[in-house]
């Protein structure tokens, strides 16, 4: 088995989250380097723990060190960009966290610049790769259920977010929905070319203060003839709540909202089911790790990254006419955007 | 039990279906009359052996018959709103099939002649009284979601209808998402106020030269602030699919597919479950004799009917709003169709 | 379509279910005369209601009237065999509730007397016409899973008979499980040769002090090599509790227990779906109307019925076999029996 | 968090599971030295890629090093009582794989070893630690179901075992129902005293003139009054099923079947769903891992092991009476075994 070193800019949440897959899962990729500037001491000592060599504050100690093939950026939002650019510069390959930016130009610097370069680029859209999801992506492709006619996608998280990150995030299109819109593109396998976005604020009066709104349904219109259809909530009190569903021609394929376990009790009170899941990270744990076992195949094999820079533009163009769409009150083209 | 007579105008497959379960499962209504001009010997004999006593062709011997008390208007649709004011102005309480009419003008004449007759008014909209469905909305009436934030439904049909169908029929929004225009408002609790269409022609190119299209996406605001979702195709080639879902700020209830039977088959080619429903009559079975006999029960309790004129009404103001989005590319707000 | 005229003997709870499902589901029988000698007013009301023509007291104006083809049997258990065999005798077909008798003598009497006047005979084992066992069987028939391996047959009531029920019931292998007995051979497709017994009072210490248990394990031997297990409570606190399985070298069919509805609820107090039914009639009401469609079908076409007197016989010896060997500790051939 | 260095004997299937399970999710424990006599070039450089630093062929190297805490013994089945022993006679605790031996002796000697020793003890039963039957048992334990009435256990592997393996494994109910013996008395939380077994040749002859079966169906009494049954197939051609369910007075508690995802594809032919798990490790994954950190969490803590020395006989001994049961033809209680 080949394996590359690798480095990893960005010790936040998700930058330790991609830390333990890659150290456990990916024995493909060893971490030479994390590099984060505000490292805690706990923080250092998880990634002690996991047996990564060099724990530092500058990135630099990654982007100038040549034994290292390929970085994962996990870096704030608005360092992503950025970052991304260095380590292509630097002749490295990239993974960068969703969403590469919120800036379509910047996120189209960052294609150009690893195109230039020639190194993969693959953005965290980490959701492909949930088993149940990957399911209904792989019988859609196999044909099972012929030409796409429909997509919808029901996607609610547990809790909102903190209005000061509603504030800078860009709102409900651009951290949460742009999700959807990537698995709208690839279970349809064809372009989003148009939206229609209604929204309202139903979970907290403070996110519509915050200008956002915190329920959405959206419509969608695909190059290939197909529609979509979205539903975002901030809220779900039950938990995370996230199934997709395709209709075709000679079929429909969907999936269930996932559990913890499938345990039922029958009582005389009714019938009570397993809770859903309640932390994001527990009900992503396999496909944060795999999204990482692809892009260590791509860089070692040198095939295309599963999830390309031009995935990680597209979703943003849904996200900005979505919002467009929301705030004039009539459907965006994604033409109008670019 | 207090009983009570009553005509049933027209024999065609509605009429028949409603006679077979009146006869059969609502002991307080007794069928005196059955009328339809075009009755065949095999529907004769059909009615017969429900042992309807007057088996005729001309309404009148139900409109001018003083002991029969209420009317069941199973004629073609363009002759719903004639039979439902005639009886109406008859002062037999009328039970009329949807749509009552196509044109909004008709179906308020129709509201307001039983208004003004003081009679009881309901409309066929079946699906309101289906076992599933029921189970959803009593959830969501008895505060078990909480407020409504959206209400989803998925509604398609094993086959289309004949292109003769399609050209009369006033389309998809009239003729198919009716019910599921009833069903938001149903669930929702609340008027919905305006649409956002989306629809294209996958099913069958026949059907986009006669005018209408296959597919369509519906997304629909309610007063109280909620959004909604419909999706409709005409041609499910596993069978009929119609699910319901309502999220709420304390939870969501939602149905799956009805289905023949639960058995499960776990072979060494994969897990197989039962078909779907192939036949509109056997879906819906049970609903068409439930929605009869809350009909029973409202004229003879003098309470109000489950599913009134305008019940009736705004399904169909949706549907010209939803038609009109199509066409012109735009949301549509139900204000500007009345 | 041809049709028939029929009587039935007995009009308690089971004759009342049967004239009911005739009358509305059953075309093809006519139920001339209703015939039994405690009638109450209520009783013959609700059958004038089912426009039946002769409501009398006498068993005689059914087995002397040479217009009645077949007759139902629904008289008290312990006189299920004697108007069997005068049925017969005066040359009618049969169909006799279970158990024919718990004296097999008894029930082989009613046998040999059907074989000798050439009259059908079928028994009212209504489960084998339920639309989810009968998928598991079909699936099993149609060669789906091979052959049969295993028989695994749950079987729990919402509450236990009076005591005064178990008393001269025969007890919990005889007036429960010998359903399952039947189902067991018909879904295998092979006699029982022998049985393992173990039971216990868990449920009422009344039941035991009447000499029953209320709570059973069996474990079952096939002639054709194959096994069985079924379970039996006296009291589901949840309700109803049925669901048969089957296991062959080719794979595996089961049905999960029926419910009235299949909405869910996702709640903050986790996720809740309909109750269990509680009442018998309601979760069999499908049944019972196919069995007599199908009695109907084997007297007018002279097939043979599809629960023979034989399908009568075999639980009995069964159930006599496995309380046998709860007695005596140890598993008991069917051949001892006989 | 306190570490302890630990130390694993074998490296066979099971040890190098254990191994990468402790080094990815088992912080708590480090594994010092895995010995093994016929340590392959291949599984060397896996267990160095684990950072595994001494890797060895002699268990001496395990046993009488003064920095290893605790040991797993994942030797060949018939050593692992040697190694258990010797493991506590070095004054280390024991995780050791089942069955801890055939031979009850053998068993009682391990546990007394152990005891004297003073030393921690634990049984690879893992699947009292897999997600859903855990869920199970939680809920009975916390009462949800009341008492415990019947325990129902179906268990059957994708493939037979090879016919050498079954020639010294003890047979079926020693190699494979003695997990189902084990979750048995895990879930009713009473001791086994009487058991009756049926068994058949239904899968391969050669298993028969192996002295074995394939297929058998186990009846179960505890000690508390409650009552169970097990099967068990060698060959399930649509593979890994397993499902535990647990009736008390209270209500009932069940899960079902574990599947890789919960897609489902709706076509034409029918209703298609996933594929259940082939390969036992891709079943039982996470509840390897789980039984480690629980035996981490007893040697660190100084607890009491979650599957106890006991534990590792019980099941032997109701295996020894099933096996007895099934050639003497009568139920055998437990106590005719010690």
């Amino acid at each position: 088995m080949e394996t590359i070193k690798i480095g990893i800019i960005g010790a936040g949440r998700i930058g330790r989250v991609h830390a333990e897959n890659i150290a456990k899962f990916v024995p493909e990729m060893e971490i030479k380097t994390v590099a984060d500037p505000y490292m805690s001491a706990e923080t250092a000592a998880f990634l002690q723990r996991l047996r990564i060599p060099n724990i530092v504050s500058d990135a630099d100690a990654i982007l100038g060190d040549p034994e290292i093939r390929a970085v994962v950026v996990c870096s704030p939002t608005d360092l992503h960009a950025e970052y991304a650019i260095r380590s292509a510069q630097a002749g490295k390959d990239v993974f960068v966290e969703k969403p590469v930016d919120y800036r379509i130009e910047r996120v189209k610097e960052v294609i150009d610049t690893a195109k230039k370069a020639g190194v993969k680029l693959q953005v965290g859209f980490n959701r492909r790769f949930d088993h149940n999801h990957r399911a209904v992506y792989e019988a859609v492709r196999a044909g099972k259920i012929g030409n796409v006619n429909l997509v919808k996608i029901s996607s609610r998280d547990p809790e909102p977010p903190s209005i000061d990150y509603v504030k800078v995030s860009g709102g409900i299109f651009y951290d949460m929905m742009v999700h959807d819109f990537d698995m709208a593109r690839f279970l349809a396998g064809s372009e989003v070319t148009e939206v229609f976005a209604y929204g309202a604020v139903l979970v907290d009066p403070a996110i519509g203060q915050a200008g956002d709104v915190d329920t959405a349904v959206v419509a969608l219109k695909f190059e290939n003839g197909a529609m979509g259809v979205i539903d975002n909530s901030r809220r779900a009190v039950y938990g995370y709540d996230q199934r997709v569903e395709v209709f075709g021609d000679r079929g429909a394929v969907m999936d269930v909202n996932d559990t913890p376990n499938n345990a039922t009790l029958y009582g005389a009170d009714g019938t009570v089911s397993g809770a859903c899941y309640k932390i994001m990270w527990d009900r992503y744990t396999g496909a944060f790790a795999a999204e990482q076992k692809a892009f260590a195949a791509a860089v070692i094999n040198g095939t295309e990254t599963p999830v390309t820079g031009e995935d990680g533009l597209y979703p943003i163009l849904i996200a900005a006419a979505a919002a467009k769409s929301l705030k004039e009150g009539r459907p965006v083209k994604i033409s109008e955007i670019q």
